[in-house]
């Protein structure tokens, strides 16, 4: 077997010289290079803005729908919405592991996956779509798809239900990032604490702070206090507005006896809350965006313009294990795992 | 005498609640708080997209610039150019310190000083503008500003050339930064290295790693090889098109003992050049953005899509001292300044 680009660039059909996620055609031939992976694939998992966009454009007729699903993977060898450029995540089994990377990797042949890199980057041809569930954005297919060196995965675990495994997945990398980033005795702002990734962040955040330390989660409104604060999900919280800068930054300082912060995480999902993370952050303390909302240079600007001394990291989607920590979450917190069956199954 | 807001929120007038680069209207009465200061302005240095704008927009005559921009300062309190949004800078003399301040900061009153700050923040009251410079985008005036607690400020030096020392403090975050970021025996990749901005990243990366480490300058095409080589600024250069990752990846690794790198400098000043900084850093390296061409969502995703555990730095303007480091590498390095003089001057 001949070895590949590990990035996958050898599939790159055009243009030339870009990643798979750039490109706008990649080859989809299911005979698998030394280092590459064979996927039977039994989903996918349509990204939720490319799904909507589907749907609208078909007048929401799910076979025309289909019809349109086909089309795109045939043309471009990957699902990846023209319009969004967005893809999604699929589901299968292991067919067949490349040579270079039997034995060295944690999957073998028969293993339930579902991939963690994008729909987007990913060669995939399927042979029959059977069934379209819209409520979920969930493609069930016949197909099969090709995991890069580089690729990210996930073993289903036999513990967890599938649907669960999947909601956690989506936003792995936030609860990840924090267990990494946040210290014994840190005091730690999270805006968007009442959201998916938020109420994993702020989890994460009280088992690293330990205690000494201190967790602030902010929401837009009223509606996620009790639940934070009664599971102990954060020691305070305040409702506010994270546009609104001046007011994020009084009521943040309130609730953490009037000091700054040593680090912020920003999991909101709308525009201009820079200010609001950056504002409430001590002087080489950490910044952290993972919301894809966050504008680089409205941070970059921001932060001279107020004179901040502060670390401003753009949320990295993966980190090492970022897989495991955030299933690890949902098995060790019983509270946690009944509230993600009640709000994302 | 009253004190006002470290980041000068009591003077928005409108909208409410938002800092006051994001308001359209500030109020630029001269009679300073106790944490604020007085300063009289001789010249502004418009930002150079705002400028182009005013001088196309004026035809070129630049009676007509000299009146949009009293009219700009009269409406909004501030030079802030409405179609761009941007500032520039000032300098001037200090002609009066708020008591809170006074003694605490390294300011007296008679002191030249240029602001750190954007202009699009900082209130203005223009007397009179007494001269244009269109060839360096200056505006000579009699006019009076006034700069908030947190607003940055250098000094200017009696032992270097004024034009030097601002086309110095423009790009004074990236040097900085890069002083404080790179260790002894690090192995660091510069993108745009023949830029303002790039050969100062280089001759402090080359200060900071030591006998050790190992500095890669890389730029499109081949006029800035000698210029970094021989003046010692790298250790190694390569020409390459930054918006082809494959291609850089390539040339980077192998400019580096086919090893992967540290810590990558992003300064060039075009669009996807993201994955193409990205690629070449090893597992726990640090990426480092201060292009403002950067794209959050193109680093964040693309990242993911390799899977690589690097974290991604949003470059900061400001950092303590920055503007006192950049000075510095004027001062100690002769081939450096020379270059500057010859360049930007
Ligand atoms: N880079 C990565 O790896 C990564 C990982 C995870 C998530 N993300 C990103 O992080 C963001 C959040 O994702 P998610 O799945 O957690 O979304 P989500 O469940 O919708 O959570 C967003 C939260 O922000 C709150 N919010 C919205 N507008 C607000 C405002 N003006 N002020 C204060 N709070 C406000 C929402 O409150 P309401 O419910 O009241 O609107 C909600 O609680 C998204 O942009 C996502 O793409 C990135
Ligand atoms: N956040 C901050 O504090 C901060 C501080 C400093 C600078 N910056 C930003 O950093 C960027 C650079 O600033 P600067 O003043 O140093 O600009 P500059 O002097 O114009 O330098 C840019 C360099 O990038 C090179 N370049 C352009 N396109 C390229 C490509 N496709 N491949 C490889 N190299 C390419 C340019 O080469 P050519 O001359 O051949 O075009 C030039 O050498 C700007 O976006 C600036 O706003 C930010």
């Amino acid at each position: 077997m001949e070895k590949g680009c590990r990035f996958g660039t050898h599939r790159v059909l055009e243009p030339q010289g870009v990643l798979p996620q750039a490109a706008v055609k990649i080859d989809n031939t299911m005979t698998i290079r030394a280092n590459e992976i064979l996927v039977d694939v039994t989903a996918l998992n349509i990204d939720s803005a490319s799904f909507r966009q589907l749907e609208e454009e078909a007048g929401h007729d799910m076979e025309k729908v289909k019809a349109k699903i086909l089309a795109i993977v045939s043309q471009r060898g990957k699902m990846q919405n023209p319009v969004t450029g967005s893809g999604g995540m699929l589901m299968g089994k292991v067919a067949k592991i490349g040579e270079d990377l039997k034995g060295k990797i944690d999957l073998q042949e028969g293993d339930a996956l579902a991939t963690l890199v994008s729909l987007s980057l990913t060669p995939l041809k399927i042979e029959e779509i059977k069934g379209i569930k819209p409520e979920i954005d969930r493609v069930e297919v016949k197909a099969q798809a090709i995991l890069f060196e580089s690729g990210l995965y996930a073993k289903l675990p036999a513990d967890l239900p599938e649907n669960l495994v999947l909601a956690a997945l989506d936003v792995a990398g936030a609860p990840a990032q924090t267990a990494k980033l946040v210290k014994p005795g840190d005091r730690v702002l999270i805006l968007g604490a009442g959201g998916k990734s938020g109420m994993m962040c702020c989890y994460e955040a009280m088992k690293r702070v330990g205690p000494t330390g201190w967790v602030v989660a902010a929401d837009r409104g009223e509606a996620s206090r009790d639940l934070l604060l009664k599971n102990g999900f954060c020691h305070a919280y305040f409702a506010e507005d994270a546009t609104k800068p001046v007011a994020v930054l009084e009521k943040a300082l309130e609730a953490n006896h009037q000091e700054e912060y040593d680090i912020a995480i920003n999991v909101v999902n709308v525009q201009n809350t820079e200010m609001s993370t950056i504002l409430p952050v001590k002087d080489k303390g950490i910044v952290y965006f993972f919301s894809m909302a966050t504008s680089f240079t409205k941070a970059a600007l921001g932060a001279e313009g107020v004179g901040k001394d502060v670390t401003m990291v753009i949320g990295n989607g993966y980190t090492k294990g970022h897989a495991e920590i955030t299933l690890q979450e949902l098995r060790e917190s019983p509270k946690l795992r009944e509230i993600f069956e009640r709000l994302y199954l």
